[in-house]
């Protein structure tokens, strides 16, 4: 057996087959065609083979994740089914005497130059999906398999250099694990791991080069390691370390329904960042209090024009109803950055994160944000409802902000639309400048909910994406305490309550030490939940509130976890 | 006359005719070639003009502003010089009877092509060179003009878009002041007049459509205004003005030799911002008690090597000795970001300003680092200087470098080589995160200088070359104060100086505050020296010091602006 180490993304333990999710090599000879009629049939059975297969993980990925993931293969097939890309490749076979595999290779290369040399963001999102479609199609004309997730339908664990956002679109039940070479905690891929409840690995560097189709694979996500081929005795073992993380798992499952109580008897609310409304049954199975941080911009992605106001109205009012008077954290739309939304025409930028997102985008575009708002105010009726803005830099914009908000409210109450009365207003403080001064929102705000993702990247300046300085995200460094903290001190001093929604919130590292500050609300995954709730009742709050001097006066990051790992150890 | 604002970059007055400098139509006809013989003969006699103005513009600029602004010329000379490229145009011009503009444009084209798309950084830029030079070989073809600026022999005003890099290499004595449609107080351009000594407006948004090449134009860098077509009588005014101007630079100049006192008799050091050596007499002649900012990047750019450690020591050296004891602080290399190096074969990222940067790259790449370092020590023997490492983010990076530093200078001393034993070694306060946790960093670094540029664009999140979020670069935030005022607070609590280098440093509304927050050290443009040393004569600290509390808890920019305006007017 082979040990590999990597990043563990997603708690439990997988044992399965191998599944090298990898493109196969679509090279193809240069050679002379035979008959023209013969060389079309050929193009037209991989094209029927290939909206077979599409047909069929639509349906699938439809019916397991609904149908904003299944949009994707629509845009596929509406491709393959273009009459304007399909009959110049026929064209070209019966003029010009190539092979299939030819036709399609150079119509397919034209069309591609030509819509990514186009200024339009959509059209260049197109040529992505013609690349990306017409794989499957080679990979039929060449006779070699392409691999398709959504349709493996015994167990298996996935071996991939990373996965995409289309990728773990359409894993299904039979999927047991993942390990993927690249990637962090915060990666997407780890965040679906801890979405789907399923063991992960990431940024192992080498896990794709260490593995065959088939290996006999282990996933312990409990200690961040692959084991490759393992002997049967090893298997015997890791099967008994998970029926052990499945009995610790059902005794996490008795505090399902408690509230959340430190040793020393503070209370703390525990709630779950979600992006849909299908991921609600999830946060109440973990024993979620609340949704700290209900992501909306799934509801504006992978589609071609916004989302009416309607459409968003069902979607909270769903989240709100299944959470059943629990607080729910809505985020209005948080678009730019790495977030890009084809239709909404962004524009390009040299430093994305340090660029036109978020609320600057919002306020900017009014036509965007109100029927945001106006869809959040009419689902207040149905729940506990509370607003919160993304990428708050000044006061200027949260007053701006709160007042289109206020606006939309009289407008609607004008006509009659019931609108709840205690609708409370925030902001994420994910930008220095807010926590620096947050003494002065803590006035304004009615909470704050603190985005350590990009708090941690603003605050060290480095890009938490880019490998070579992602050394410098680092959550526990005395910078970041010191900022949690003066937000913290200033929301108690007016009486507001401060929550926080980034990875950081839900990492066994950083609870004691956020205990400790005070925070009121942990954001997490649903499936941190019970674990964090195990953790904190063994914790005394009082006990870890006088260490705060000594952490925020400390050196470095790597001082102040040593420290915590003691302490709480 | 039209009246037209902007950003006032540069202070003066210049009244001289417009020279639009704008790439003509250099748009051809597709017409039939004439004899080959004919075409071959256009095109050298466009060439050879083209050579010749290059020579020319070379000798002009390594004159007026040294080698190293000139050798984009010699890169151009080379290309035109060069048979791979010239050979094609003219076997085209033969086998395929097209004209000398048509052969010109094809092949100059396909070489383009090729090395844009090659991964090699450097070759990127040649293929923007060969686009640059051969538009003036097609302009001499059309006998069109092609604009000059290092040509310039009569008194003129440039009105531009923009001005590049290579623009401003070219601007001589000639040149009385510019006005351009884009562009801040802190953009290249910008810096470039300052230093240059000349009136500038940025930002016009419209200056390009208003102005006729020839018309008279005023520019008023006082009121941020650009008057086009003047009256006679409006010309006599402004000569008053700029008469005026020149009564008061006069005034200034009388404290030229002066130390720096508020009105209550406090002192603080006026130092200045210089790239190269040759910066120095400027310093010296606009009063400079030091130099608070040395970029080294100069020395690495424009070349296609590193700079040898003697070449950097012969720089050094030759600063420190020019301001003859005075302190001289020396930032080492501070590549990426905007700043790209060709030959460092730099990672092309996502956020470049969140990027592999500065002391990042320093410390991953020691062969580029130990020789500066040894170049600072040796040079340290030839007067004051202060060694001071940019983007620094935790305790562990500055450790590093001082122990990068200690180590050549003890094998320096090793050797016998003479090297000054009271370098004090400090840090730039340009990432929020050293300036929070700023009283951790006192006790080990000699000094900070704040580096408001980037602080201000980290701590605001918003890139600062991005005209959509540029409204959130604000230096007066309550959030960038409160952060000056922690580091100035933890310095002075170890007994360390702190300094600023930033442009807000020498801005008239953001002096009054630091010295109201005892900040020690202001490193500007020369040029602000000495109207900064009037101001400060008029103020008292201990006035501004009692309104601390007030402006760090103030709301907004534009209260704290309004309260400063109306207590210093």
């Amino acid at each position: 057996m082979t040990k590999i180490n990597g990043i563990a993304a997603s708690s439990g333990i997988a044992i399965a087959k191998a599944y090298q999710l990898v493109t196969p090599d679509l090279s193809f000879e240069d050679k002379s065609a035979g008959q023209a009629d013969e060389e079309i049939k050929r193009l037209e059975e991989a094209l029927d083979i290939s909206k077979g297969e599409l047909e069929k993980i639509k349906a699938h990925t439809k019916e397991a994740l609904g149908d904003e993931h299944a949009e994707i293969f629509s845009a596929h097939l509406l491709i393959l089914n273009d009459p304007e890309l399909i009959t110049p490749m026929k064209d070209k076979i019966r003029n010009e005497s190539v092979t299939a595999e030819a036709a399609l290779d150079s119509i397919t290369k034209m069309f591609v130059d030509m819509f990514e040399n186009m200024e339009n963001e959509y059209m260049r999102e197109r040529a992505a999906d013609i690349k990306d479609v017409t794989k499957r199609v080679m990979a039929h004309l060449l006779g070699v398999t392409f691999p398709d997730p959504a349709l493996i339908d015994e167990e298996v664990v996935i071996i991939a250099q990373d996965l995409t956002p289309s990728d773990t679109a359409q894993l299904n039940q039979f999927v047991k694990g993942f390990a993927t070479d690249i990637g962090g905690r915060t990666s997407h891929s780890a965040i679906m791991a801890r979405s789907l409840e399923i063991p992960a690995i990431v940024g192992t560097k080498e896990i794709t080069n260490s593995v065959k189709q088939g290996d006999m694979i282990i996933i312990d996500g409990l200690a961040g390691e692959v084991i490759v081929n393992p002997t049967d005795e090893e298997i015997g073992a890791y099967r008994q370390k998970q029926a052990d993380f499945a009995k610790q798992q059902e005794e996490w499952g008795k505090l399902k329904d408690e509230p959340t109580f430190s040793k020393d008897g503070e209370q703390v609310e525990l709630a779950a960042n979600i992006g849909t409304p299908a991921d609600v049954e999830g946060v109440l199975n973990n024993g979620g209090e609340g949704v700290g941080l209900y992501r909306t911009e799934f509801l504006y992605m992978g589609k071609s024009e916004l989302p009416s106001e309607d459409e968003q109205f069902e979607a909270y009012k769903s989240v709100l109803e299944q959470m059943n008077g629990k607080p729910v954290v809505v985020r209005t739309l948080d678009v730019g950055g790495d977030k890009e939304i084809n239709y909404l025409d962004m524009p390009k930028e040299l430093n994305p994160f340090l660029g036109f997102r978020a609320i600057r985008f919002c306020l900017e575009n009014e036509d965007v944000f109100r029927p945001q708002l106006r869809a959040l105010l009419r689902s207040s009726a149905y729940g506990n409802l509370k607003i919160m803005f993304p990428m708050i830099a000044t006061l200027e914009e949260f007053r701006q902000a709160k007042g289109l908000l206020m606006e939309e409210k009289e407008a609607l109450v004008a006509d009659g639309v019931k609108v709840s009365d205690d609708i409370e207003v925030g902001i994420m403080v994910e930008i220095p400048s807010t926590a620096v001064t947050a003494r002065q929102f803590a006035k304004e705000v009615d909470f704050f909910s603190i985005g350590t993702n990009d708090l941690i990247q603003y605050t060290m300046a480095a890009d938490r994406m880019n490998e070579q300085v992602s050394y410098l995200y680092q959550p526990y460094h005395p910078a970041i305490l010191n900022l949690v903290n003066n937000v913290i001190e200033a929301a108690h001093k007016e009486g507001k309550w401060v929550g926080m929604c980034g990875e950081m919130a839900g990492d066994p590292i950083a609870i004691p030490i956020l205990l400790g500050l005070g925070l009121d609300e942990f954001s997490m995954s649903a499936t941190s939940i019970l674990p964090a709730r195990t953790q904190i009742r063994d914790l005394s709050k009082k006990d870890l509130a006088a260490y705060k001097d000594k952490l925020l006066s400390m050196d470095t990051a790597e001082e102040v976890e040593a420290f915590i790992k003691e302490k709480t150890e």
